[in-house]
């Protein structure tokens, strides 16, 4: 990742020591927000079946905690985009390749899971 | 639901106590160790985006905790037909109408979520 | 299908000769329609293609087709519900059993596709 | 699109002579191919509907027909960030972040449908 788009992120670039940037750095926090989020509402869904719900009712919340991590994985793979394949794109040659049949296969999984 | 659904289910009727019987009743158990599971699953999730795990590496893992709970819904659908949906039928008119058209609204939900 | 069953459906019982009675038989001429456009819909993909249309839009006329025929699908399951399963229902037995499985398999087909 | 991009397509420059190269120039052969037979398939489920083919096999020739359409647009995307995107990548700025955003939001409309 070239220096100026390191420090377009939110972070002091100081307090990172890693050689490794990813795609989702700079929204880190707010992926980690919205996973602990659906960790709550994957929890709910066990208490709900403990306390036996009303099956109907456990399925509307299953759909719901199925399309937040759908959503988790669309803001992912968008800042991927944004930042590895961008990066690698610019690169170019076969680290621009492999980047290009990586991202197919994961947006695949995604639109076949 | 009516008494003879309830002794065809595989647990002893007299251990359950509660006047509800859901649909996944015999399946309990397993339905709370496979979100259990999943809880783990997004949890991982957030620990590999804490520690800067690579983005498509992070992808491959909210598919599998998506399908994982893709899964989940079809168990508890197929239970909820099974029984749920079956008394109903039996019961009739009103009853079964309603039922079937909660099911087929919570099939739609599962198909585009 | 019990005989109540059939004269419920919209067309004349004298206007079928044959024997067996699908879930979808009232809402036939709906899904011809539908899919005579979704037909025309793929049609159009061939030729904005062959027109080299920009590829987002090619996409977007492709998702549009795509939930077309679930949509058909959706409809579909749903009168399956509502007269095969109810009539395996009734039956009770293996039928019933073989029926719930079945169903329950191409609710998974269609979550998955 | 750049000269030099269009030169990297894999048929002979001089046998297109349309100003606009779109990501799947190379393989447009194919995709009408595959289009012709998903035509095909959505006339087949007309011709079994109207012929009273049993409901859960109409449904799995439905779900066949949908998968091979999701196959057109994962195929069509592929190409599109091959060609398309890389190039308003390598043009930087506006370009980059305009293609980047409306190849986001096209995988969010697959995944979702």
């Amino acid at each position: 990742m070239s220096s100026q788009a390191q420090q377009g992120m939110p972070e002091a670039p100081g307090t990172d020591t890693s050689a490794v940037v990813r795609g989702y750095r700079a929204t880190k926090t707010a992926h980690l927000k919205r996973l602990a989020r659906i960790e709550g509402q994957v929890r709910g869904i066990s208490s709900v079946i403990d306390g036996d719900t009303y099956c109907i009712d456990v399925l509307t919340q299953v759909s719901a905690a199925t399309r937040a991590l759908q959503a988790v994985a669309l803001g992912l793979l968008d800042e991927h985009m944004a930042h590895c394949l961008v990066n690698a794109v610019e690169a170019g040659g076969d680290e621009r390749d492999a980047k290009l049949a990586e991202a197919s296969a994961a947006i695949a999984r995604l639109v076949r899971s």
